[in-house]
């Protein structure tokens, strides 16, 4: 599927949420939509918040950079996107502006407590990742539909450093349930690029690395604009 | 992963939610908790209602099966399901009481909406799925972690129809993005079982049948009460 492309554009900066110098107060509810879903908050442990710290401290000298994300794609964002590789019988606009991205609908501590950071030379994404309550499977772990998201988020904003692209396959191995409320580091790898195929390998391990939770492979393929997605 | 027992625990009925003739009324929390969410709401576009329609007519004669869903599990099913298969180091019973089903946690219309049928003679279970303006991923159409989350959730009620069971594998070949707000069929169908492994075949299709959106396999393994899971 395809829904790298709307991370693109949201973290990679097609279009900047808000321009430099842009003087208007936002309302309230643009401050929701503008507001960057990828830093501390009060719902996150000490744990998340250590590792947090010491990515930072990684993108000082420019090899790491933490990734910002939000909750809706900028309005022009959006419509280059439609444009580019969406057919027009698709485009219900005025609907789809109530639209959120799925990771970052439920509310704050309840859902997917994430932050990313990208090392361009290594072509490595690390997700951060701390499970709320709201994202139960079976009592006290964490859902493995809310796990294979969380993979296809990480293995897809390491996908679409090399250019806009959607997932073609995720192959899931669950091998230790993740307790709820604990935070687990998500590490996604681009192995190889064939043509527009873009193999890129993931696992959720332990802060401690002692216990790998899940391991997976993705297969994404680059977007074609003279080919409509639908 | 594992979260399949809390369904069977929620769906197949180990705990009834309320006892037949117990005559207290329910507070307006526990209305939420108890309420069964596979029934038909305001936001069911027409076409999940009539697919609904037909589903619960295949059920007069006793060979389909409508399962109920729940947000939360009941108490004395919970405590069952951690007997029996949690190490005492996860049992947080009460920050865990505040959990809630990943499938189940966004607001009526904007997230899963979807009810599951099933023929025990045919093994095969099917949901009516419409994923709601909160599940996007790529603008306009449904996020491939919520995609993966009604598979896993489909196949794997096909697989606990069989025993407590947890899934082990997802393989999931995204062929064509699905529109938000359209209704599609998940259909599982359990292929062979082997000693404890449970294999599971899915797609994912438009209601007419003409487009295949996803084609999955699932391996779950049922569980054993000698063996923790952590």
């Amino acid at each position: 599927m395809l829904r790298r492309c709307a991370m693109r554009l949201r973290t990679f900066g097609a279009t900047p949420a808000r321009r430099p110098g842009a003087a208007r107060r936002l309302s309230s509810s643009e401050k929701v939509i503008h507001k960057d879903y990828a830093l501390p908050n009060p719902s996150w442990t000490k744990d998340l918040r250590l590792l947090f710290d010491q990515f930072m401290k990684k993108c000082e000298d420019g090899s790491w950079k933490r990734l910002p994300s939000y909750r809706q794609n900028p309005t022009q964002a959006l419509q280059e996107f439609q444009t580019r590789f969406v057919d027009s019988k698709f485009k219900k606009e005025e609907q789809m502006s109530k639209a959120q991205q799925f990771s970052r609908s439920l509310e704050e501590g309840l859902g997917f407590e994430y932050v990313m950071f990208y090392n361009n030379v290594e072509k490595r994404m690390v997700c951060l990742f701390q499970g709320g309550l709201h994202l139960q499977g079976v009592p006290g772990f964490v859902h493995g539909g809310a796990i294979a998201t969380i993979i296809d988020i990480t293995t897809g904003m390491c996908a679409i450093a090399e250019g806009v692209a959607m997932t073609a396959n995720l192959n899931i191995d669950y091998k230790k349930p993740i307790p709820l409320l604990s935070v687990v580091v998500v590490n996604s790898q681009l192995q190889k690029i064939e043509g527009r195929k873009l193999f890129i390998s993931c696992t959720i391990q332990s802060i401690d690395e002692k216990t790998l939770y899940t391991e997976a492979t993705a297969l994404f393929i680059k977007l074609d604009p003279d080919k409509p997605l639908t």
